[in-house]
C-alpha cells in the first residue's frame, strides 16, 4: 500500500459521517419509541375515556421529560461533532458508551410511567440521565485535548466553561435521585424543572462567555 | 480561536444536515410504527378471519389517515428546508416542538382505532394534527423573517399565501374536533376528507400564485 | 426573487436526497420490525423449548419471505433512483404510494405467521406484494417518460424489458393469491419460490439485454 | 445511451452510499429495539420493585451482550466499507445476508432473556452470532479479492490477518454453543467474556501488524 493511499484510507476510516448517521438513527428511534410506552386505555365497566386518560397522565409526563432530555442530548451531540473533524477508535467506543444509556431511556421512561411513586424507578431513571451526562463529558474532555481530531483547537477556558454547562442536567438528575427515597413527587418535580434550569444556564453561559470562546454558544 | 476558524465553525454548527437526518428518521419511524397499532385478530370460537378482519377495519382507517397526514407534513418539511441555508438554536428547538406531536401521532392513531366512537379520542387526535400545523407555521414565519437563514429572501406576499395553504390541514382538524362531541362519525369523515381539500388548495395556490413567488409551488 | 436564485431553489427543491433518506429509513425499519412478530414462546406445562420453537416456525417462514421481498424491493428502488436526477411533486407522491404497502408488510407477515392456513391471510399478504409491484412499475413508467427527471434518457426497449422483469414478483404473488382459496400450502410454497424465479429472470434479462440498454442489469 | 453517460450511470448505480444508509438504519434500529425486550415488571402482591427488578436482571445481561455484539459488528462494517469504493450486485446481496442475522438478534436476545437456562435458547443465540461472523468474513474475502471494488488493493497477508481477527467473536460464540448443552451458565459467561477477548485480539493484531498492512488497525 502506498503512503498516499494509506493516508487517504486513514482519512476515510476516520470520517465521522457514519458515526453521525448511526447516532442520529438511535436518537430518532428512541424519540419515537417513547410513544410505545403510552398505552391506549381499555374502558373497564362504565368508566369514561376521560377518566381512563387521567390514569395515562403519568405516561405523558414521563414521555415529555424523556423527549426533552433526548432533545438536549441531541443538541449537545450536534454541537460536539460540529467541532470534530476526525474520529479514532476510542472516540467511536466512547460514542457507543454514550448511546448505551440513551437506548435504555425508553425503558426508564416506561418504568417511571408505571411506577412513578417508587423510589427505585426514579433512581434508575436518574442514573440513566447521569450516565448520559458523564459519558458526554468524557467525550468532550477526550476530544478537546486532542487537537488532531478537531477542526480548530479549543482553549482551556472554553473547555471548562462548556464542561460546567454540560454538567447541569446531570446535577439536576443527581438531585432528583437524592430526594427520590424521601419524596417521589419532589423527585419527579426536579426531573421536570431541570431542563428549564439548563436553558437558563446556557443563556447565561452564552452572554458571559468571552467572544474568543463563544463558538459553542452561537 | 482565529476569526476565520470561528466563522467556519459557525457554518458547520449551523449546517441543517443533521436536523434533516434526525427529522427524516423520525418521519420514517412514525410512518412505520403506525402499523404496530393494527393488531392481528385472534379467531374466537367459530369466527371466520373475514369477520375478524372487519373488526380491524377502524385500525386501517386510522392508519391511512395518519399515513397521509405524515406524508403531507413531510412534504411541507422538505419544502421548508429547501429554502433554509442555516439553522440557529431557536430554529432547532422549534423543529423539536414540531417533532413532538409527530412522535405522538402513532399513539393518537391507536386511540382512534380503539375508540373511534369516543369524542375524547377524536378530539385528542385532532389536537395533535392542529399542533403539527401550528408549529409548522411558527417555523415558517420565524425562518422567512430572517433572510440570513435563507438561500434567498421570501417576499411578504409569498409568506402569507403559503401560510394560508399550510393552515388548511389544521383548519380541517379544528372542524373535526368541533363536531366530535355531537357526531363522532362526521368527525371521522372530516379527518378522511381534509387531505383531499388540501391537495385542491395546493393546486389552486400554485395556479394563482404570481410567477415571482411561485417557488414553493413547483 | 431573481431568476438564477429561483432556478437554484428549484434544484434544491427537486433534489432526491431526502426522498432517499426517508425511503431508506422506511426500508430499514420494516426490515427490523418484522422480527417483532416472532414471539418468544412461553413454556406451558412440561413442554420443551424445542417443541415450543417448532410452533414458532411459521413466523420464521413469514419473516424470511418478507425479508427477501423487502430486499428485492430495496434493490429495485436503488436501481430506479440511480437514474433519477430530479424529483417533482407527483414523483414524491408516487413514492409515498409505494411506501404505503411496504409499511403494511410487517402486519401482513404477522397475519400469515399467525394464520398461515387461512386463505384470507394469504390473499391479503399477496395483495400487499402486488401493490408494491404495481406502484413500483408506475414510478418506473412515469419517470422514464420524463427525460428532464433523468440523468440520461431510457430508450423504449429498455423501458419495457425492465417492466417485464419488475413484474415477475407481482405475477408470483398473483399466482399465490389465485391458489390461496384451494390450497393454502401451495400458496405459501409459491411465496417462497417466487424470489428464486425473480433472480433467474434478472440473470436472463441481463444476459439477453443489448449492450446499449444494459445499464439496469449491471 | 452514450458511452460516457453509461459509465456515469454505472458509477451512480455502484455508489455504496445507500447500502451504508440502509445498514446504519438497521444497526440503529436493532440497537434500540433490544430495549423493548426489557419488560417493566408488575408488582404482584406485596413484592417490592427491587425484588421485581432482580427478576428482570437476565434481560439486562442479554441487552448488554447484544449491544456490545452489535457495536463490534458495526465497527467492523464501517472498517470494511472504508475500503470499498464501488458495490456490485453480489456485494449488495452479501450485505443483505449479513443484515439477516443482525435483524434477528433482538429475537435472540429476547429468547435468552426469557429462557437463559435453556440450551436451545443459548444455541440459537450463538448461531446468530456465528452467522454474523461468517457472512462478515464472506464479504471481506469477496471484496478484497476484487481490487476494482476497492479504493486500494489489500495484500494477501493483511487479508488473512484481518480474517483471523474477525473470526474471534464467531469462535467465542461457537464455544458458547458447544458448552450450552452441558452448562448453560458457562455458556452465558462465554458470551459475556468473548467481547473482551476480541478487544485484546484487536490490540495485539494492531501492534504486531507490519506498517504496510496496518490500515485496518488504525
Amino acid at each position: 500500500m502506498h503512503k498516499r493511499q494509506r493516508r487517504e484510507h486513514g482519512e476515510r476510516g476516520s470520517d465521522p459521517a457514519r458515526v453521525l448517521a448511526l447516532s442520529d438513527g438511535v436518537f430518532a428511534i428512541t424519540l419515537t419509541l417513547l410513544v410505545l410506552e403510552i398505552h391506549v386505555p381499555d374502558l373497564a365497566g362504565g368508566q369514561s375515556l376521560v377518566e381512563a386518560m387521567r390514569e395515562v397522565a403519568p405516561s405523558f409526563v414521563a414521555f415529555l421529560i424523556s423527549f426533552v432530555a433526548l432533545a438536549i442530548a441531541w443538541g449537545g451531540h450536534r454541537d460536539l461533532f460540529a467541532l470534530i473533524r476526525r474520529t479514532n477508535r476510542p472516540l467511536v467506543w466512547l460514542n457507543f458508551l454514550y448511546l448505551l444509556p440513551l437506548c435504555l431511556l425508553p425503558f426508564g421512561a416506561a418504568l417511571v410511567s408505571r411506577h412513578h411513586r417508587e423510589p427505585v424507578a426514579l433512581t434508575l431513571y436518574g442514573t440513566l440521565l447521569i450516565a448520559i451526562t458523564v459519558t458526554r463529558l468524557t467525550i468532550w474532555q477526550y476530544a478537546t485535548r486532542r487537537p488532531n481530531l478537531l477542526f480548530s483547537p479549543v482553549d482551556r477556558r472554553s473547555r471548562w466553561l462548556e464542561t460546567a454547562v454540560l454538567a447541569v442536567p446531570g446535577i439536576g438528575a443527581a438531585l432528583a435521585v437524592a430526594v427520590a427515597g424521601r419524596s417521589p413527587p419532589a423527585s419527579l418535580t426536579i426531573y421536570t424543572i431541570a431542563p428549564l434550569i439548563y436553558f437558563v444556564a446556557m443563556a447565561v453561559g452564552r452572554s458571559t462567555a468571552p467572544p474568543e470562546s463563544a463558538a459553542l454558544f452561537t
